[in-house]
């Protein structure tokens, strides 16, 4: 059942949302782990050892893979998911794949429509891997209970690890490929970046050596996970995330709605369409545009 | 004056904005040219290269470098800048660096606001270097005339550059450091890739090697930036470009808006506050919250 009501919600088909409505009020049991990074960290590999160790401790756990496929890559691109594929005959486990192509934005949106349906089915923990960068990699983050950053050393300069903003999401920091040159600079580096920043915060983010493709460290990854849902249990903090995950997720989905209307042709909305046609001709200003259209949600913040 | 105004804009000062209401109308002479690419492939040096031969050619241009810049990184990202800050004395370039901190959104929007005022002041050439990933580097892009996407050997497998999406958006590739191994191998890949995704099309991509640091293909590469824009002129693409640049700015702006109302707390908006509320204690589903919020926004698509 639960792959054909993914397809569906995956599709956003009437009957995939239907369902979601009627299920939502199951949900916020799992705990939802986000694994980010930037590409080449091997957070595929991650996952996968992560999955293993989850397994071999005797919870369930469900996967979602958030492509950020271009609609020119094809099938090859998903060849780094077939070791975790392997892992379906294992009933404990539920692994998907979604490509972000062609949703304009949408991708923050379906990926929560599909975390909530992980939820609802009783996976304990649900994780999410995906590229964190933009707007979307904030959006899905924001989804995340617990926010894991997967570095490795030789992506560049450290200083790159920085510039992505990624770091600052991060609840628990994983330098993977921890037996390659350099891994120990860039822990210590990403030690110093994380003190610098967050001087005084109650709790110290963890930033763990790991070796996914032997499994090296991933009992310490995992150990560090439930630590992370049980300090944002003791701290009042999950109610926080939990929140901003609602507030993250319909602001994606007014984004996406407004998205929708304007690719829906002209003749749908033509007040919007006439407004933006008049800044293309240089009439009015984006400015003067922006606040036209606004008015229509209610008083603003000033009046 | 400028760096004046473009502080004003960049803060988002009234003044500053009402400046750029005023100046709008002189908008729209300028070519715009997005600079985007990976972490690593060298888009500062090959802008502050380009930089050159456009001085070389007689021409002014002005550079805005849109930095990633995390809330931790501090000044030391900028150092990469410096070449560039270096042409500052000479009168016909102007460059701004805009760091992206906090901006939740809004770097779209700033974005096109310091390209409006850049526009306004008369430079011919106004060049956007963006790493270009996610939201945010789609709506960037899209302010542009012509995508410049900078690739080069080395920064994976090659099938990281197809997943990244990047390739979609451009209208010019170049791999730069075209001198270090693989330097071929990525040209053929981007080619065969482009050759697969666009077989109808009118235009073929150029794939051009160069290597920035050196200044070899520069000349090559403005040559192709100036036959895209003879190609948008002559196609009639430029008013296609620049009606889509507009929707891309208004919908940034209406994002931001909306962003920043949530922003400033729940006794602004009480309606969508509570509305989020009661999706975070499941009393509501989300798909129903944002239903309720966007029929403030008019008829809908299927009304």
């Amino acid at each position: 059942m639960l792959p054909r009501l993914a397809t569906l919600v995956e599709n956003e088909d009437p009957r995939g949302l239907e369902a979601l409505d009627v299920l939502y009020p199951l949900t916020g049991k799992a705990h939802v782990v986000g694994v980010t990074g930037p590409p080449g960290a091997g957070k595929s590999s991650l996952v996968a050892a992560l999955l293993d160790r989850i397994r071999a401790s005797g919870r369930r756990a469900a996967v979602l893979a958030v492509d950020p496929t271009s609609t020119i890559s094809g099938g090859a691109v998903l060849g780094d998911r077939i070791r975790m594929m392997e892992q379906h005959a294992d009933e404990g486990v539920f692994v998907r794949s979604m490509a972000s192509r062609g949703r304009q934005g949408g991708l923050a949106w379906a990926t929560a429509g599909l975390v909530h349906l992980l939820d609802a089915a009783g996976y304990p923990l649900v994780l999410v891997e995906t590229v964190g960068t933009g707007q979307d990699g904030t959006d899905i983050a924001s989804l995340a209970d617990t926010v894991v950053v997967v570095e490795a050393p030789g992506l560049g300069d450290g200083i790159q690890a920085i510039k992505s903003g990624l770091l600052e999401v991060g609840d628990i920091v994983v330098v993977n490929k921890a037996d390659q040159p350099g891994a120990d600079d860039a822990r210590r580096l990403l030690r110093a970046a994380f003190d610098l920043a967050h001087p005084t915060d109650s709790r110290e983010t963890p930033i763990l050596p790991a070796v996914a493709i032997t499994g090296s460290g991933v009992a310490e990854l995992l150990t560090a996970i439930d630590d992370h849902v049980s300090w944002l249990t003791e701290s009042g903090q999950l109610t926080v995330r939990r929140e901003r995950a609602a507030r993250s997720e319909v602001l994606a989905g007014i984004r996406m709605a407004l998205d929708r209307r304007l690719e829906a042709g002209s003749s749908h909305m033509p007040e919007l369409a006439s407004l933006i046609s008049r800044v293309a001709r240089r009439e009015l200003s984006p400015r003067e545009a922006v606040e036209t259209l606004t008015v229509m949600l209610g008083p603003s913040v000033n009046s």
